[in-house]
């Protein structure tokens, strides 16, 4: 009889997603947006067509349609001011082979904690802890790219390392030009390769693999965040820690910044065309939770798919007696290139609403 | 004109701090204290001697007496359920050395993008944004670490890594014996030597370093967190992240698990004792932004001071040409050891948070 | 470009509504419902149809089918403690009639004051402040009655006054038994032929009329409510002020307070069967915002419709210039009645949520 | 053990208080206050001493110096944008009169219903919910009307009715010339002189009074406010009914509205000097929750003031039995006069929040 009530995200352009991988279907409220965009359901099935599975070789073969429907809040084709609702029916289920875990948890999914906060659990596939859920944030996210491009603002993804093996150094043009011409949204083309070879390799051994994915905000002005509990990169670090798969996060120098001296980490200033800049980013774009006018850069740790096909040790919580379970099915072996939409979504989410909170956008 | 509104932090358990660096004092309301806590001053001020500046060689030897007043929410030595107003009254300040910061920003500190934010600078120090604001979560921090106490729930800090040299694998046993004890605040004793080496060498050459900083909560049960954007990993990364200096967050094997394989950081179930556990805790005892009942283990990476009384490149802004400063005054080479306590008050404010909005505590 | 976000009530048990009159449909979110509470759309649907227009002969004759459908947060006919979205699709439009008022506000509608502040107008009907939005707040209060029910608590509303003709004194006894039985919702069945006269009088006059509606909560038990900001009191006039035709609210002996003396006022305590009681209700069960175990006792001041066919003064806004306006439609002549469930949900939603707050319901 | 949440008062500018009447004083943390507003402890004085006992022969003779500090978030006489913390010490506290209550609750006073919920009683006065913390509401009512009063709002209070006594129509001529030099702070001087000697006849009976108090905002421009839940006139509504005494609140032709026709409420619009208005205003100035360019006009239902000396029924609850007690001591026999500062707070607040939501205060 314990409750969920964190499904609300954002103080000013906020949201609120609803809906369950097995459900009816999953949406979004956003409540906040200003009125007088102009917004279409093309403008959003775009950003979904990117984080939908089955796009490649390397993704899940699952084929799930993703149709957006804008409910509410469009009228003669711009925003009114008033909640915008959209909603994508669920096709393709197939819960069946989610019986088996009812009473034999995955290894590092959520359905052992879900149900110890619960009393149960969803066996129709993971309900509301399920990636699923995302797409509601990315539909979100194309309004909040759509307000922040009117602003100037652009976010770009990218892949820069997985299973170890890490991107040269790359430019905005390399992710510019090469994100999506490769499965793995990898800005680099020879580490692609290779990273798409490691995860054909784990495909294959039914294993699956990590990575770090990075995400950049360009024309972000000086002044979006706050000093103190919403810090730019602490609401950054909340938005991206809040994808199921994250186990890290970092803003521009990050966890090297450990080992280096303030001399080389700190950024000094300089004037270049009349404008303050820094000469080095290691503060990725945010000073005491400020932006600074320099590009943000966030990136996050992706853990490895948890569903693996591999045999793995578990409990039955019924017998409560130890146990074995193979997790068969449709799933990613590495879930970096489709969590990298998701991740766009959360930074366009967080910069669009700090954009509203200091008057950047009204 | 903009405004600063981030102030508050949790939905159960709400503290809003308040002050400046160079003000009349520090402080904090928090908005949610169940009644009947035996609460005074004394449980306060332990935490907040733990975080105050001079306690050794390696930090500033500013002396901050930081003497906590309880205001409000306590009678007859028990909270009432009202508001708990604490308060510190500033003292040591010189604003002096300010004065000629007011147009030439320190690099890597909020002094030029907070400007940019509000239309001025708080010449008497870096204001709202100083580290003496976390004076006023440390106070809050005390306070919930009480009521976790009478949940059972412990949180402990270490420091695991400065400047690259890092511990050996330490015990709860060693963080309980050894952090104390050195000024580091590093629980293996012959790491806490090289870090302090390190740190003195830094000093001398007027530089500061950086490090690793982990915090620890056991007796946590299964069931505190939210699955979707409450997720209470999600919850952690924006409370470190919301400290100063931090600059990631991760959770478990956190960053290594973007190499690993799935059947490496899987942590399978197993039933030991007549509970359910799981083998490893590459998950840092949340799944799903779920508590599973294994300690919580979460790490943030500390930036190395940004006050360095090296030559630094700036820029006056005033005549918006470049120039060079250099940032005398008694800064901390390594701010690991301090914000270690800031750290785990910031954990413990998350986790009576969820532990209430779970009904844990009440 | 002005933002509305004003789309959430409640803190624990928290709904946000969506869509418009002419829109596509009309919703709810609920955010914080325990999870384990049957749930079926048919508790719901009882609800909307006593709010439903067209129930008799002095209501609106439109039809609108009002039909719910439960989106996600119920498997297997229990909350799972995930989101509850519920939606009606909207029949029976017809804007035809809205386009003349595109340039001529109605009189005491939100016209006028809604386009200056979104700059637009929505000429399918009132759009967003429309009354249909209070199927979204009547399906959320579905749920609340359910959960209060489960703790012992009942609420009844009745009407106590149109046009000036007034219920003599009636027991709850007499609500329970009469309410449903005449198109008033009269308690009392000589005043509800009265009161249906003069609606049929102003109805044949192109005219309309206002009263007053009471809602009564039973077996609330002491200590729901905060002493500050959040009074139970404050919540319910929040909650029925934000009522589209609520002109005022008044607790206990609300407004007759005003004319009376502390003594004849104050309600003395009195023990009865074991139990504190008081003798007289004049508190309305709430003292400093606390409810002391009487029953809850609320009463809003409910308009004249602002719908008349009469002629009425308006002004032309693109000629700038004086004109008039005659709004024919369907519309009910006294809202009392349909407003009364729109009502009693507000009430229950307060309810549930401080019954949540203080751990009533869990 | 169970909280108290709700000292949180709006969502842009928003205040928390804190402090108990007989504690060590009483406080308030505005967040979200804009930068470079000029502040001094003299605007906050000022409007204090409006509120404060001892002002004439009518209120309590209790001498309460309410001397305001301002603890942060101002520099330099201006705001920072930072937290403005504002603190005023208790004096003259005499706890000892209070001790009879221990178990014997007040009639009417939150003695009762504050024992259920937490669990305890303040035996050195009313706490938490004593009117004492209106003093912080009064304090930073104070900076929200020099907000306002920069966009040319302005708040003007008077007392309409003690007693039955009803003032005639005046006008906001006579509101500015009459209310302060009378302590009734009624704009008619008749009216004021009968109403003064219905206080002293109560005052000498050891009886109170009740009144309605008026206040009224000028100058607002139309679009303040949203059309759902936070409609300008629900928050006017939770605002007011948030002020201890208050039993009712209504916007405009308010509780009358109800036994009117609605071709005598409409109001009507018209062309005046080339803006649009309306030629009466039975809505208050607000339609749909929005500000539609003419006077605000909200009332409150004051009930006679609790504290009363003649003898009166309650309980013992030590005993749980019948009995009787005398509250002697310095109360105000008729509240209304001193209410009105804080009902005036509460409107500034409530108007400053959605001026900043709408982008008219930044």
């Amino acid at each position: 009889m314990i409750t969920m009530s964190g499904n609300t995200f954002g103080k000013a352009f906020r949201i609120t997603t609803f809906g369950e991988s097995h459900g009816a279907g999953v949406g979004v409220v956003i409540d906040g947006c200003p009125s007088g965009l102009e917004l279409s359901e093309e403008d959003v099935q775009i950003e979904l067509d990117r984080r939908k599975p089955g796009q490649s070789s390397i993704t899940t073969p699952r084929k799930e349609e993703d149709k957006i429907m804008i409910v509410s809040g469009v009228l003669d084709g711009k925003t009114t001011g008033a909640p915008i609702a959209m909603y994508a029916h669920n096709r393709d289920k197939d819960s069946s082979k989610y019986l088996e875990f009812i009473n034999k948890p995955r290894p590092s999914h959520g359905d052992f904690a879900y149900r110890e906060k619960y009393g149960h659990y969803d066996w129709r596939g993971a309900g509301r802890y399920s990636g699923r859920e995302t797409l509601a944030r990315v539909a979100a996210g194309a309004v909040a790219r759509k307000l922040l491009a009117k602003a100037g603002i652009e976010i770009l993804g990218h892949t820069v390392s997985v299973k170890g093996v890490e991107v040269r150094d790359v430019s905005i043009e390399d992710i510019r030009a090469n994100v999506e011409s490769n499965p793995i949204r990898c800005a680099d083309k020879k580490a692609a390769e290779k990273m798409e070879a490691e995860i054909q390799n784990a495909r294959e051994s039914g294993d699956s693999l990590g990575g770090v994915a990075e995400v950049i905000a360009l024309n972000v002005p000086a002044g979006l965040g706050d000093p103190v509990f919403d810090k730019l990169d602490a609401d950054i670090a909340k938005a991206f820690m809040s994808v199921g798969a994250i186990k890290g996060v970092e803003i521009g120098s990050g966890f090297s910044a450990s080992s280096m001296l303030g001399s080389e980490n700190n950024d000094p200033f300089v004037i270049e065309d009349g404008r303050v800049k820094t000469k080095t980013n290691n503060s990725g774009g945010i000073q005491a939770g400020i932006s600074n006018g320099m590009p943000i850069v966030a990136r996050a740790a992706v853990k490895p798919t948890s569903s693996i096909s591999k045999k793995q040790d578990t409990v039955d919580l019924e017998k409560m007696e130890n146990t074995t379970i193979e997790v068969k099915g449709r799933h990613d072996p590495c879930i970096v290139p489709r969590v990298l939409p998701v991740l766009e979504a959360m930074l366009a989410l967080v910069l669009v609403d700090h954009a509203m909170r200091s008057g950047l956008i009204k």
